[in-house]
């Protein structure tokens, strides 16, 4: 359903179609000071780019309609709106009975009967990552003020991965590159990735790493809402989302535990990790190194070229081609969305329980 | 905490220690025929094996408290409870202050004062499990009501990886090897590469898989509560899971669109897919494929060799050596746990909302 | 916080003095009929009347965002807003400093800091049950599907009660007269215990009483989720209630087993009760028979007449003249939000779990 | 379901007449010194006594399975046990055909199919309650170390209510008779009501009040989570509440605004009210004067004189004649269970979000 969160709660509303798409964001604490323009930025950054985006034309400009009044968050709900203006619905009628390979189409008509919403993807559309932005965007404001920072880049784009360790400050500079890559010189490889599959009338997948530092021991609540879970159940709401690892991972399954296990040291007085494979957590706690986290993105869904479907009424297998506005890599959009998605849980576990550094 | 689930909701009770663990199942329908000895049969299918486990000893015999009578679920909460016997504590007083690397001495001891219970791990024991088994065993038979199978098996072991395609029956044939492999081929591998890593005082990951068929379109709450994130959010809480990836997961970031999505066919007059990439999934979403994931397991933190750590109360660097029981891999021993922990969340599930195949 | 609800959630969102005031409804199975005009009537039972109520002038038009379709809902979540446009806010920001007896001003600077929006009662505004209202239209129309009837009317205004057994039809038959009362002799004489209090610059309590009828036996999940305390969870956001009873009710207290317990008949081949002390409901579960409820709701606690307060800042008792538009008296305007509230708590639970009759 | 509370979080266990009952109380603080002999002495007070009570003859020892070591709390989920030995389940089968007036063998066995488990009156005994006042006791000792004390008495009894204005003190006194009333004469005239519903093979309905004093301004998180609606969801739960109200409950329908507002005053520095009408809540927060609730009890459904039901297979008329063990009056039995609630949930709540003094 559409809402998440504990003690800092998200419900997200409207549908890509609708006339807006936002988020009630509930819980955050009053006298924040809450930057609207910084809100307005990150939404920003989740816009295509030239070049490697869809061209639906969004101005996306965020309302803040309660929760935030001369600058400060008033300890009620935070409702933030965006409009949308660039719909064009015609073509989603079709995808009722012929469903594109990769999309939620036939679910979604399967589970909500033929009365189900699909213009534009409806709920099932990037386009619901907004407000969760918006939202997002003042959990790490939250954040910030308790000395955390969360930021994330793109790790990986088709078979071109970025090999060097990266910190928080990685996800930081990635903001001045379009492909949202650590380096200039991985986006321009990256760049090079995805224009490839868009010239094969294709696209592409992508891992986008993200980064916490700053947490303090002690964030998290074992058996079961443990920082990766919580991570976890969030991000695979992020459409394309495939798989999510912490610290090393998949690789750990190839490791010994004498390879896998930090080792603890002394870091200026306080007990920290000589390494980090386990990626900031143990024991579904914060251990006080940077919480890492991967997400495995699947390649587009939507392509331009020809694809094997089936008429679900008739029983007729046939040939679908989808036209219109995507995006031939979704990794670098993704990349707000994950940073702010990431904040959000980070923002909800850390109002929860207590915590000792 | 220590409850997840909606409409079928499990508390783990007890601790790895204290006189007994056990689970409340909440929410399991009235009148299912549920076979005490099946039970009986998955907990055991916990247990260590000789050669590859630790040799705590554990009876692990399960007591059905209440919402079972006379074979047959009441519609109250099942409670089930298994005393522990064979513990041994004077061990675990030294690791408050030296924590063992890879373990949640730490971060427990930081989060909850020096009044945590640590005694064999505490909350955080892999003991806890046993009543996840259990109340698992229940969620199954309560699948297989409706045709829905699920099983795991051992896909990789340290470099042992199994790379053929598997399917459901692959998970119960492993029930015939102690590795829990697919085959016996594949279980002789892994045992060499898990008693390899013992001969050197030291430990090794693995990967299982798990794959549920028969479940029809339609099951999944999008979007936050989509099949993947109650997936994910449940398996965090195994003890040692570092990922977790659905059908293609990770490889899905170096694939081309055109690849990775699977066309829709026919089959016996009902929609599926030609292939399974999507891992049987789509818009968070079951699309009548078999549900395919897998789950990183790290390398158990306890190893015979010593390891550099800390006296976090002198601050001074310190070997520690941990004696004691333990399992060189916890992959084998894990794969009745992931499997009772999928059938959990797909039981909750598909009691949520509507479904139609 | 701003969500309620398991199955069917609802969360409510803006704030009295900003753009719009909002509810997003969760859950809503597909493809109900969902006529707009209703929702809309539904909205305007709730606006204040001439005479008896505050002359804030409301449009109060209520728009689709997502959800509803071509007159159907879509299975995805329905959001409704509603414009504010009749704030004059500048009388507020005194009551930071000298807070009004009976209102949150106190309690909600307290907890929120200076920073608290208090413009019109902010997130306590009696106008956040506009939202409630509309939500509550649908889960309406979801429980008419199935049979089920909701209906409330004033049971009492000050001393004035209607001593007469009501039945659903008399909530539906006070939709007639503007005190919304059973018949409309008592409308007659409430309105003039409200007229008297109006001119004593002051205001009147009075009581709802709602019935449901044509439920299943069966809804309810005790131990904790009970028809009864999702109700009183539930209606206890309405502000100013003050107590709620069931069935009996306080009267029970008084009474014996051998006249309190309802004896069982046999009606139209169905089990069913020969009287309903119990309200419909036992341990926790609908029993077949109306469920009855009474609500206490407090005088409003805006009066015309001076009243002796506190300078929270210097400490000095003053005097407050509490200018505005105020309902002498809440109970007729809390009809149609206390039917609300009750349909979408026995919607959600008529939702979860299984019911036999 | 069997669980409620947010980060304070009880899930009760067991049946009736099963081999035990018990709670699992999640989320207490690390480092509590808890009383075991207080959470035994809570029990007890729950017990029956002689004359007023059942004969049916419980030991009700508490036995702490996890979460207390050496007097402390460890952080970790707090697991208490307590044996069932008294039981006689022989006279419950016949309930399920013949359903008993005002007990919930109709409903149950409605909703749960005829496997339902009554004996005992099953997870709708009273019985369950044990457990729920154990997990109190340690809310209580928690809410202590915070200066807030919650106690509760007998307010009414049939036709003798108690008429004097009260404190938490009273009910600290109420322990010192077996009435649980406030004073002694009250005690006797109670009693003699009790006795007389006795001696006619019949039963009578009482009012208990709690009063929960020391608490900050600032608990409760409006808009649904109220501090009315918290604790009116928890105590629906009690077996045989039938009505909550809050500070002038029901009365404020009579009284007008200018009665009703209690007046702001400063008493030690300290913002609060004149006289406490609202019941220590505005707004769903509490206003730093007690809280004060009272719940109406039904009379006890089992009473000795013959009764009217419905062989429900048959649908014959029949008369029904209860034997067995039964308390003609519930309400002084209730006390220790209010009290253990309210706490539950005052703790619970003082657990959320900011309060301030």
């Amino acid at each position: 359903m559409n809402t998440i969160g504990s003690e800092l709660r998200l419900t997200l509303f409207g549908t890509s179609h609708g006339p807006c798409v936002g988020a009630v964001l509930d819980g955050a604490p009053p006298g924040m000071i809450v930057d609207v323009a910084s809100i307005q930025h990150e939404v920003d950054l989740r816009k295509p780019r030239a070049g490697i985006g869809t061209p639906r034309a969004e101005e996306d400009v965020v309302e803040v309609i309660s929760g935030i009044v001369d600058g400060k968050s008033t300890g009620g709900p935070i409702t933030l709106l965006v409009m949308n203006r660039d719909t064009d619905s015609r073509k989603y009628d079709r995808f009722k009975s012929v469903p594109r390979p990769g999309h939620a189409d036939l679910t979604a008509r399967s589970k909500y009967s033929d009365c189900v919403d699909l213009r534009g993807g409806g709920q099932f559309s990037g386009r619901m990552t907004v407000g969760l932005v918006a939202a997002g965007a003042i959990a790490k404001m939250l954040l910030e003020e308790r000395g955390i920072r969360v930021a994330a880049f793109v790790r990986q784009v088709g078979k071109v991965r970025d090999r060097e360790e990266r910190d928080v400050t990685s996800g930081v500079l990635s903001r001045s590159n379009e492909l949202r890559a650590a380096t200039d010189e991985m986006a321009e490889a990256m760049r090079q990735e995805i224009i490839s599959a868009r010239e094969d009338g294709d696209s592409v997948g992508g891992v986008v790493e993200c980064i916490a530092d700053g947490l303090p021991i002690g964030i998290g609540e074992p058996f079961f809402d443990t920082v990766e879970g919580e991570l976890a159940k969030m991000l695979f709401a992020v459409p394309g989302v495939k798989g999510i690892e912490f610290g090393a991972g998949f690789a750990s399954a190839g490791m010994r535990g004498s390879q896998h296990n930090d080792p603890f040291v002394l870091v200026d007085g306080k007990v920290r990790t000589a390494k980090n494979d386990a990626g900031g957590i143990l024991g579904g706690i914060t251990n006080g190194m940077p919480v890492v986290l991967r997400v495995a993105i699947k390649p587009t869904a939507s392509i331009a070229r020809g694809q094997r479907s089936l008429d679900v009424k008739s029983g007729r297998q046939t040939d679908l081609k989808i036209e219109g506005r995507h995006d031939p890599c979704i990794a670098p959009r993704a990349v707000p969305v994950v940073e702010a998605a990431a904040a959000l849980v980070l923002a909800d576990l850390s109002m929860r329980g207590g915590t000792v550094d």
